[in-house]
């Protein structure tokens, strides 16, 4: 059985390898649905990992972030590169707005071979979709896309959490939407590598750009610092100026010997966290038996307390002790 | 030196317990440090707990929560009850608003000595404020506050995370701020028991509870329909209104058994989150060391991949078998 899937995890390896777009489009439907296939492949491919430019953009719902993709498509394109697209939806089923308007995007782009497009949106917990996330860009880098775009809607921690597995992060600011909801959000002013300014037509844009640039002066930058770009992406104005911001940001972390080690801390970041999650999977099962039962019982009639139970479970799970419920 | 710290913890417990104000300041300052101290105290009075009604209030920034949150103290006093008030904001230290709001809150409250109000910020990680918060709230739950309030500031999977610790989820929406931003946020909706449309004396006020409304349509709803409420905070006007509600949901929960069983899976939760963390600074502290780094070395010179690697650091830290790097 495990054979078999490593067998096929090289068929399937292969065709990626070759540019076979359904046999990528399948892996990724593997890797969202956490299958060991999935892995498998990746396993196989993560020696071409490494040559991509992986870029990620995050902005408030509203900013027009999906028509700036657009037109970030069709730049890089001029430029004669591939380019492929992952737009994640962390918000809840209630909403589906954005996967409505990528599937217009997509066809768009469906006759151009040089282009990818895939939406990802949460299936269960939004963990998942980041690791989820995380193993597409893998593989769509070992694909041998020079350029991979990761779009999220708002400006959430997951959000943050999905963005940051760019080498550069893009945020996109509108004027209009009230300051404090936009850059003021948690962490979202430290990611930021490029600021872009979108819809830059409408009055109040420059009073964001000043307010972006005011608050970049107040953090420390050492390679490195963060430029204020305005697009339109209506007209395209400015995105040529974006992607050269993009390019240069990637420029200056090599020049600084600084991406192989952002790369690195990001693997073993995403690695802490698989890890842990699967630890936390085996302890919840550990204790789903009558033991475990009896445990959350005497918790229930504070019998016991959360801080005593969990040292009880840290030394039952390393092995230093048997746990006997206190009376 | 242990026994020291479980002295001083029964110390604090009985000065917690007889209301001594400074004691219970000093205790959450213990927990926010995680200094085992703190914890100790929580060990000593967590039978004290499960008394108070814990509600939760969160929605974006400018829709006046913070007055709100007054008016509800307000009308909390006025029924003659104790309240607690935990504003937590944990956006980035770019920002120090709403902390200074909170100072002049605080002030108006100062000569009452049945309002407590603490300001928590993050001072490491997310995770870290959200296990602060949550400790907190026990404290003030022992120290037999029969109401409180927590609040925080923004509508990201942070403040969803944080305003889980409580019992009632008030969500605030005010008018103008655009829609998606407000309620389409990732998981905003369905953590809401109770809505707040603050503001209502704005134009547009009616649109935005008419717009909740039919999202709530949506959703199942088995044992409460959340209802909307709206309020005018500067007159405060339904906040009489919005705290029946809040009251109502909990007897509710009472009625159908849930409030039990709700609380014990946010223990549980609670408990699993901290102890993950725990195993995660075992394993990086492991891993600290000259085979870490040869592995470390290995991955980056993709000698190996993070999903071999994660799994030797699996069996490794199972204790299954040494880890051997391959080549």
């Amino acid at each position: 059985m495990t054979t078999h899937a490593k067998n096929d995890s090289n068929i399937w390896a292969e065709r990626v390898l070759a540019g076979d777009r359904r046999a990528l489009a399948r892996v990724i439907s593997l890797l969202e649905n956490q299958e060991p296939e999935g892995f498998h492949t990746l396993k196989t491919l993560y020696p071409k990992t490494g040559q991509a430019h992986i870029i990620g953009l995050t902005g408030p719902p509203g900013g027009g972030k999906s028509s700036l993709v657009d037109r970030m498509i069709q730049e890089i394109r001029s430029r004669g590169h591939e380019v492929a697209v992952v737009a994640v939806d962390p918000t809840s089923p209630f909403t589906g707005g954005a996967i409505l308007g990528d599937r217009i995007r997509m066809q768009r782009w469906a006759s151009d071979t040089g282009v990818y497009i895939r939406s990802m949106g949460t299936r269960g917990s939004l963990g998942g979709l980041a690791r989820a996330v995380y193993a597409t860009v893998q593989l769509l880098d070992a694909a041998s896309f020079p350029y991979i775009l990761v779009e999220t809607v708002g400006v959430g921690q997951s959000e943050v959490d999905i963005v940051q597995v760019a080498d550069t992060v893009v945020v996109v600011s509108v004027p209009g939407l009230g300051d404090d909801v936009q850059v003021s959000k948690a962490g979202i002013m430290e990611i930021g590598d490029v600021f872009a300014v979108n819809k830059a037509d409408l009055p109040g844009s420059q009073r964001v750009v000043v307010e972006l640039q005011s608050m970049l002066d107040l953090g420390s930058h050492d390679v490195w610092q963060p430029p204020v770009v305005t697009t339109v992406a209506t007209t395209g104005k400015g995105v040529s100026e974006l992607i050269t911001a993009i390019q240069e940001h990637l420029v200056v972390l090599q020049e600084a010997n600084l991406l192989t080690k952002q790369r690195l801390a990001r693997e073993k970041e995403a690695l802490l966290q698989r890890l842990t999650e699967r630890i936390r999977c085996d302890i919840t099962k550990q204790w789903s038996n009558k033991q475990g039962n009896q445990a959350w019982e005497n918790l229930a009639a504070k019998k016991t307390d959360p801080y005593t139970l969990e040292e009880q479970l840290y030394l039952s799970w390393k092995g230093v002790t048997t746990v006997d419920n206190q009376d």
